[in-house]
């Protein structure tokens, strides 16, 4: 793509952001609900063009659609409700000496942001997913690079963001659709200097390359990357011998849920050498040698699970457990277990490497310590799974303790895979999870991501924008003075 | 200094932090007081000390002493108030398909924190300053790197620190105190694995190198530095007409307070020629060549700008309007004030450097067409400062709007120098002012800049932290299912 083309975009890009920051969040609220609706009428071509781009089955991929509209619809709310804003007033004190100034804060939107959506999830995190909805919630215009594996769906996507945005009478260049394929694009897009922010889902080293590039400009923009994740499950030995059986089939059905194609999938699973372990891996293993394969989302994707995967099978001391029986093409997955000794993973860097696809390596320890050393040695995760009864948690404090340096969520006795969409989520992660472990993804905190806070210092009150003027009147909760309030002043 | 000696500091300093990190709220606000109590014992000699080491006259200093406990008790407040944890819950619902987990959040804190202090505010920004308050309130250790201009201060309040950690029997390497001078010494700290955040305050250049460093590691990590600003200063036409004296005698005391020692220092001023400007070159002139002189913080300060207003001085078409006609050392500042026509400053880059000192350059516009370029084309700014009557701010609206994508704080009719310390100052801006617009190292959402949220998923609630059980018995405000409360479940 021409640079010159790009560059045209930005600038209509930017001009619409200059309009579209200071409307209301009432019409920021009303685009994001128009988008939902708009896609909700797409019906079924949107279903049928996912299929066929994606290879994920109907059922699932009505569920994500299902998800995508929810999302705009929370983000729309959240928008208007305003927590998000962290509008904060401090009044002036005219008797103290110094006298005291008048200031009031909020955030505003950085400016125009680049996304990249996920292949994984082509509705959710992709062209009108989280990303997008967040960056419009928050003020700013998007330029979505659509992504190459399924285009036609993105394109589905833009129309239905293009017909919203001219219902609610905003400028066309609030969004921009970007279809053009090939990495220079890309780091075209990431290097303008009209383009203030930039979200990305996908592999680490895609990620990696964009927040170097964007370090790298002459005003370094921040990147809001989810990149690599192996998600490890902790197995605690009460929980073992109690519920070894059950585990184990909640474990297999999320390894290989939508072909393991999820970024919080349990890619590592860790335990102590002892009954229980044993019975967990019997089960685990006769449940993944009765799954059905499924076609992966992409050529690129089938490709680089086989090599991953064959990779780490080729390792020194993996023991290949079980896999599929069933008879697979290229496309398909081939739902996998492995084990390893403790020791030797702490010595392999090469087996924490993420594996896209139903793959789960056992790490056997011999004894607590050593899955202590285990979880000490873990990089940044999205999320770290602990099956454990109440004892096993008391019991291990320290443990526990550590698990939680490592990881963005931290689930009990629950799989890992599904996302749940609301506030308090967490979908992020330290490094190499994320780019930045103090943001995340999912619910309407991710809107903060694309704000940065100003400050007014004894502004007229009239020339405030209306959600630090002294009259309340969008009902809005404000810090005054310390306080959380919905007074006025 | 010894690689393994730094080893050995960070590797106490995580020792502390892990055992610091999960102790109550309280008892970080008592390690806060109590350190506020111990600086305040310091009595004369922390003056006396500043003064030698600084050249700051002793009004400043006691003033400064003050804002230093005042920030060490506010944190303290602020800490125990929670507001900063931003705890989130939303419930189960078991009747959902599939059932809804339950999901909780809140911010923990990152890990050890490297502090850079500034030579300008030896006691405020420094060894006990605002970086060091608000990392203690996260929940982080600290290790300070001392500057090197102000050791014995920084070694008076390291003293003060390690008497009140004493005094709350915590870990002594809570704080680690690291006198040692050299680059090296600064890289190691922010090189090591143990280290996750650096706060910093001083040069672009400085903040810059720490800034690369930390973004080179293998687990990258935030860096917060302030860097620099020019604190634009744009004279608006009714109000040069209606107040151009006063405004300029306002603005010469900014201009030359603390010998121009201040980040918020107004360093460009940009007005459209006309009667009111001249009245107002006049009277800034005369107000300028009467300043008394002072000595700068230390001889690098004082030739730096020495340096650079000359460099500035030399550039095409600047003209000097007006220096201090008092006999100088080559120690003291040389207030100063040059004009440029804004044809000139807009196509000189080297016009937009910040001159550490009491130097201010007026940038002369021919119409309001060219103030509005001027605008556009400034860098991030820590503040910009509007002289403007309502009427003004009413007809120059673009302009208005303009200015505030550049600046992190915007000044109605006030000096930009003084920062208030409270929850809606916003210190902090666009790059180069600081590494990272999204936050600030003034006031209580300084705290945040220390953590990340953290979700539990389905944790059995007498295993989870306080602030986030049932029993809301820290008594402070969470969103439960999307509203802000202070109930409990």
């Amino acid at each position: 793509m021409e640079n010159s083309t790009i560059d045209l975009a930005l600038q209509a890009s930017y001009q619409a952001f200059l309009q579209y920051k200071n409307l209301p969040l009432k019409r920021r609220s009303e685009l994001l609900k128009s988008i939902a609706l708009e896609i909700e009428n797409t019906g079924d071509t949107l279903i049928t063009t996912g299929m066929q781009e994606t290879n994920l089955a109907e059922a699932r991929l009505r569920g994500e659609k299902a998800r995508t509209i929810f999302q705009l619809n929370s983000y729309a709310e959240a928008c208007e409700r305003g927590n998000w804003l962290e509008a904060s007033i401090d009044t002036a004190n005219a008797e103290r000496t110094p006298p005291k100034p008048d200031i009031r804060k909020m955030l505003v939107p950085l400016g125009p942001v680049v996304v990249f959506g996920a292949s994984n999830f082509p509705y959710a995190y992709s062209t009108a997913g989280g990303d997008t909805a967040s960056a419009f919630a928050a003020g700013c215009s998007v330029i979505v690079r659509a992504h190459f594996a399924h285009k036609k769906t993105s394109v589905l996507m833009a129309n239905a963001i293009a017909a919203a945005i001219k219902k609610c009478n905003l400028p066309q260049a609030l969004f921009t659709h970007i279809t053009e394929e090939g990495n220079a694009t890309g780091a075209a897009l990431v290097q303008h200097p009209l383009t203030k922010a930039v979200g990305f889902t996908g592999s680490f080293n895609g990620g990696k390359a964009i927040w170097e590039m964007a370090h790298q400009r002459k005003e370094p923009i921040p990147v809001f990357a989810e990149m690599s994740s192996i998600n490890p499950v902790y197995l605690l030995p009460e929980k073992l011998n109690e519920a070894a059986e059950i585990t184990a089939k909640n474990l297999a059905t999320s390894i290989t849920l939508g072909a393991g194609q999820f970024c919080t999938n349990p890619g590592i699973i860790v335990g102590v050498a002892g009954g229980g372990l044993e019975k967990f891996k019997l089960t685990l293993a006769a449940e993944i040698e009765n799954i059905t394969p499924a076609k992966m989302l992409h050529d690129g994707i089938a490709n680089n699970y086989r090599e991953k995967r064959k990779a780490i099978l080729n390792q020194p001391d993996v023991v290949l457990l079980a896999a599929t029986n069933s008879r697979v093409t290229d496309a398909h997955d081939i739902p996998t277990i492995a084990t390893v000794p403790a020791k030797v993973f702490l010595q392999n860097p090469a087996l924490k490497e993420e594996v896209f696809g139903s793959f789960s390596l056992i790490v056997c320890c011999n004894n607590m310590e050593e899955l202590y050393e285990v979880a000490k040695n873990m990089g940044g995760q999205l999320t770290t799974t602990l099956m454990a009864t109440a004892a096993d948690i008391k019991d291990h404090e320290m443990i526990v303790d550590e698990i939680k340096n490592h990881c963005g969520r931290i689930i009990f006795n629950n799989v890992p895979t599904g996302v749940e969409v609301c506030q308090a989520m967490q979908h992020g992660g330290p490094w190499p999870a994320t780019t930045d472990s103090r943001f995340g993804s999912v619910g309407a905190d991710a809107i903060k991501r694309f704000g940065r806070p100003i400050t007014y210092q004894n502004c007229p009150n009239e020339l405030l924008p209306p959600e630090l003027q002294n009259n309340n009147s969008l009902n809005i909760w404000r810090t005054i003075n310390n306080e959380l309030t919905k007074e006025s002043i």
